[in-house]
């Protein structure tokens, strides 16, 4: 499917991607670019890429780039990988936003389309990494009518290839998409962890750990989404605020009938989700 | 270790500690009362109770009678209870509240005590029971200055043979831990899904699933678990909401740095968890 895959941030999803790649022989080589010289170490070790480097210069002659990078990191790397593809190569990133960063990398890129795969955990780093990541999973793409139509085909043959269903999303949309079913739930997980006095920690059982699981997620990703993501996180947050007055005020009222209906309402929503 | 054995409301833990006193030969006898026929029907079949009824009188004679209803039944039926038996039964409740029923119970019964085994999930109903749930859970116990020694030595004699490790905890102080490390987690769930559009839900994955879980919970009884100790959550949800600000300010003072110190410490708090 490719001559030479450059994944560039060998990460959980970056090194996933490119296991899945060698995996299924989708091409003939991989290279991988991470600013830590243990993370391309362990990458080759695993066999997820050939080559590796800690220089951008790694990824000349590719016909795939995958920018795995956390979402400021995207934005930084971008003008500076563009000086050593052609205008051929088909660039894609998984970043956690969109709409920021795919009007600025399809300004860069013609061969640009956003890409999300949602998989992944609150683990990161390549030793978690694996081929099978992404079976069975969603990866939501946000192209634009400025997309490669071939390019686009392409870019949703090799999610298929790697197991991923792919949904195509407005980048605008993926964003407020996100800020509900992601970024929000992250944001009230770190909250709700933080309110939880030292000393009755060790009487938390399963509900409050699968409640605030995301919350030992890595700390510099989630700032960097926070921050591209203000505006629909916070709309979402005012719904979530209106919503936790609605228990309150039917609490303080002491209308238990009221207080039924809402949290019926709300486990039946929580059970289409399966 | 006892003679006959009553349990009150044949449910996922009334029926696991029915099964787990079987299993473990800790009664001659275990009978159920339910108000659902199906429930007796069902926990005679699993093995759980001698025999069931839908009337009180067959607590009668019982040494131990285990309330297992959602909190307020439990306020409702202690007093009918006390009328079939006499001042040597011991009698514990499972309630996920304890100031007031602790109160009221001990001027009702003798021999009371309040236990809250930290196992079960969002899934209710004697059909999900069974004699391991209680196997390395925590079970939190309430004895107060009035409770007799020697009732409290084989109520935890009881939790501790059928796998639980147990903590002494006051009341009030069982009720604050509880608002924190349950009860503010449950608000928080049933809100974060009521706050998710219902176009998105499809592109919900395992963070949005793990953190809302829990509102798939029993709409009854957390009405209940909510209004008998809304003073405790409405304190702990105003510390969660100085949390959500702590964040938002730093991501609208665009101040990433403090954005990931919060963060971070946020994830240390989470793994202490476990």
């Amino acid at each position: 499917m490719f001559k030479k895959v450059a994944i560039v941030g060998t990460g959980l999803i970056g090194g996933s991607l490119a296991l899945a790649i060698k995996k299924n022989k989708l091409a003939a080589s991989v290279v991988g670019v991470s600013r830590r010289e243990a993370s391309i170490t362990q990458a080759r070790r695993m066999g997820a890429i050939d080559s590796g480097s800690r220089s951008l210069d790694i990824v000349k002659g590719a016909d795939l780039v995958v920018l795995a990078t956390p979402v400021n990191t995207i934005l930084e790397l971008a003008p500076k990988i563009a000086r050593f593809i052609d205008k051929k190569c088909i660039v894609i990133d998984v970043g956690s936003t969109k709409e920021e960063i795919s009007a600025r990398l399809s300004r860069i890129f013609p061969g640009y389309v956003g890409t999300h795969p949602l998989a992944g955990s609150e683990k990161r780093s390549i030793v978690h990494s694996s081929a099978g990541l992404f079976k069975g999973s969603l990866c939501l793409l946000t192209p634009t009518d400025k997309t490669n139509k071939k390019v686009l085909g392409k870019v949703i043959k090799l999610w298929l290839a790697v197991g991923a269903k792919t949904v195509d999303l407005l980048p605008r949309e993926h964003d407020i998409a996100l800020s509900f079913i992601s970024h929000l739930p992250h944001l009230a997980a770190f909250s709700l962890i933080q309110t939880v006095p030292q000393e009755f920690l060790k009487f938390g059982s399963s509900g409050l750990k699968d409640t605030t699981r995301i919350a030992s997620s890595d700390s510099r990703i989630w700032a960097d989404i926070f921050l591209s993501n203000a505006g629909n996180i916070f709309k979402a947050l005012d719904l979530f605020k209106n919503n936790i007055s609605a228990i309150t005020k039917a609490i303080a009222g002491k209308d238990r009938s009221k207080l039924v209906r809402i949290l019926e309402s709300a486990k039946a929503k929580r059970e289409k989700l399966g």
